[in-house]
């Protein structure tokens, strides 16, 4: 063949080496194992749909980065989120549906950014939602904090804040203020006071009309902290001037009360009076989730309730709460830091025969996959330290030689790769050997953060 | 609001209920887990890839379905296949993999076909790629049969048989009977047989300039059948005329010396000398495989060896053996013929809190997560005949009361959805019968074929 073309993947795409998939498929499977374990079922919707329907609600600097293009007459657009995909599913499929209906779903999302370092055009994101007909009880608010517990813990990440607030005690509070025509832009402000800190937050906050003593107000409520109990006491003191307000420390309180009851511990949990998240879209609580030692990564899992998940699609009111994870920004970061042990099992043993007659071979490895153990043989005429050389590039724990003492007495002599050990036995007494350092790779979690 | 968009589906996009997305994940996750069990690894490639890329080889057809739009100055391409990414990820990342290596992906594609009933223009692949580096042992072609008996097995489909053919053999004979310059015409008729018959294909040979001894020829050989070693005895009576067929008819007899190893009963495999697939791509052996009860659906997992995998990127010679299953289509066959069983699991549990105070039925959701059983909890404010009616119409097999009596107890009820049997007991108690009824449906096939 003459000119080739130069392989290349686009950059901001990212495409794993097989380690490094193993490991991202290890923390794939543990969320939709979490995820199913309370009662979430799986979605799955199409990447393409109409633009007319995706776009029903986007605008501004979203509508810039969608990959919207035609084919024949047909106006089409990537996803963007997988948040859009459920409203029109739950929309078309209502009545096919069973309420509170629990998805989630984790797929690939497209966003034409500027490409730079840990951004990326196409990446996963893990979705769940609980969506309510008409109405859905604010103790699915309280469920959510410990699934996200569930889900950084099994995968072995402890060291994380999830922050707790509630939009109608932000919004009622500004209420209480005389604020309340500019409350989108003040939570806007406010959402930035880590970025930017308090007298950057006062400055803005003043630009925007707020008088210093308002400003002295804000600050000092956002700045409330301690025990969730201490907390909600202290937001007590502003009880009685807005409905709004009140309502809203009552969710709060629910949802406090609730995670107590999940065991989530309170070390991983705080009410955090500043997060606002986002404009528009939540209504009650929100969530954000830090990683304590690492608070300039900002929030790993993101979330919140909404009063309509639908309104673009449908006159049904659709209330909801759910949480988003960035899972290829959050592998890229745990993976440039180090924070990926090589837990995720490839295969375990590669049997290596060493005879011409491969028959006994193949039945070792065909009896090892019929106890459960992942078995490659390895077929290529090579010499023998190129043979192991194979398992040891890849990792693979065990090797199994197959030699012609080994076929004359009906044993298999297995190395264990890591230790250098070798011993020669009957198939059945090294296959307990073997699964249990299986069960033990498969136990460990993913994330090992010194 | 006021105007809605009427949330839709494109056509030729499949978008499944949950019940249904539940069945297409077991497949997917027994998949995953026999292709591990053979040593592959995951591989995960972008959906998207730059025009140059991935329409190296692409023409005709192909190229008039494919999905390519600009974005900015890009000139992107959605992926019609697996095949053309990894041919690009093994030429990218030739000095990083090892080899012979082993990948598999199951992934979405996408062809801009014409949309009709059971076509897909978003449809799921499952590939198995085995890549050497200039050379391929030919027990590795051995080995795909016996992994395409694992995967239906595994599903629950027996009544299939892997038809397995060489491309040497082929060209090799028409070789020998002067027939080489049109071997790619031939093969392209020979493949039609089953579906024009015999006749037919006589008289397009004719047209292609086959004399009547010719075709003779042809169908006989092409009508060879038996036992595997039957068919390569006949096949050895045409030995010594050419030495591509006679390297043809050693390495059929080298796979089916290995399929035998490998325990596939003889009943799923056969040699089946019709079997062409594809034109260019393929050089030795190909496999095909069909549901004997349905042969109108054609093949349900193809593929074969090709001696060089990524020759549009690289001189390196890369040839490999593979397989692909189109998931989509398969599945939507299955569902249609309504072989597909309800065994994969949602919640096995809804927890059904029956006080204001939910503390104890959100410790004993907790606590059955913990011991392996998925348990939602019914949070909203109903009454019991909705609440139960909620596990009836999601098909959760348990249901757990927990009324006024049970905290005092300290027990939970248990009902069996199924069996209607309630038995109130400490939860320590009924957790293994939970565990087993999963057990139980778990270990049950995806597919029931009366």
């Amino acid at each position: 063949m003459g000119n080739k073309v130069t392989p290349r993947t686009l950059s901001g795409f990212m495409e794993l080496l097989p380690q490094e998939q193993l490991k991202f498929d290890k923390i794939v499977r543990t969320l939709q194992d979490v995820y199913a374990s309370y009662g979430f079922l799986p979605l799955d919707t199409p990447i393409l749909e109409s633009s007319e329907v995706l776009l029903a609600k986007a605008g501004g600097e979203t509508e810039k980065q969608i990959y919207r293009f035609n084919k024949g007459d047909t106006d089409l657009a990537m996803r963007f989120d997988l948040t859009v995909p459920l409203a029109k599913y739950v929309a078309k499929n209502y009545s096919s549906l069973t309420f509170p209906f629990k998805r989630f779903q984790i797929g690939k999302v497209y966003r034409g950014e500027r490409a730079q370092k840990g951004r990326f055009r196409e990446f996963y994101q893990a979705d769940i939602d609980i969506i309510g007909d008409t109405k859905l009880d604010i103790m699915n608010d309280a469920e959510v904090p410990s699934i996200i517990y569930n889900i950084f813990t099994s995968l072995g990440l402890d060291d994380f804040t999830i922050r707790i607030n509630n939009r109608k005690v932000l919004s009622g509070f500004f209420e209480i203020l005389d604020l309340s025509e500019n409350v989108t832009d003040i939570l806007r402000i406010v959402d930035k006071i880590e970025k930017i800190g308090p007298d950057a937050v006062a400055k803005e906050l003043e630009d925007l009309g707020a008088s210093s003593e308002q400003c002295r107000e804000i600050l000092k409520f956002i700045s409330i902290s301690g025990s969730t109990q201490q907390v909600i006491e202290q937001l007590r003191a502003y009880s009685n001037k807005s409905a709004v307000f009140d309502a809203g420390v009552d969710e709060q309180e629910a949802v406090a009360n609730g995670i107590a009851a999940f065991n989530v511990p309170e070390k991983n949990y705080k009410i955090d009076l500043c997060i606002a998240r986002g404009l528009d879209y939540y209504t009650g609580t929100v969530y954000e989730t830090t990683f304590n030692k690492h608070p300039e990564i900002g929030s790993i899992c993101s979330g919140g309730r909404y009063d309509n998940l639908a309104e673009y699609y449908t006159d049904k009111k659709l209330p909801g709460v759910g949480i988003s994870i960035g899972l290829t920004r959050l592998f890229y970061i745990l993976s440039t830091m180090g924070y990926l042990n090589a837990s995720a099992a490839g295969p375990a043993v590669l049997v290596i025969p060493m005879t011409s007659d491969l028959s006994y071979a193949i039945g070792t490895a065909t009896a090892m996959r019929a106890a459960g153990v992942p078995a490659q043989i390895y077929f290529e005429q090579k010499k023998f330290k190129h043979k192991i050389g194979y398992a040891d590039k890849l990792g693979i724990p065990f090797a199994a030689f197959i030699g012609e003492d080994e076929i004359a007495a009906g044993k298999v002599t297995l190395k264990n790769m890591t230790t250098g050990e070798q011993v020669t036995q009957p198939l059945d007494a090294l296959i307990p050997v073997i699964l249990e350092q299986l069960e033990k790779s498969r136990e460990q979690k993913i994330i090992t953060v010194d």
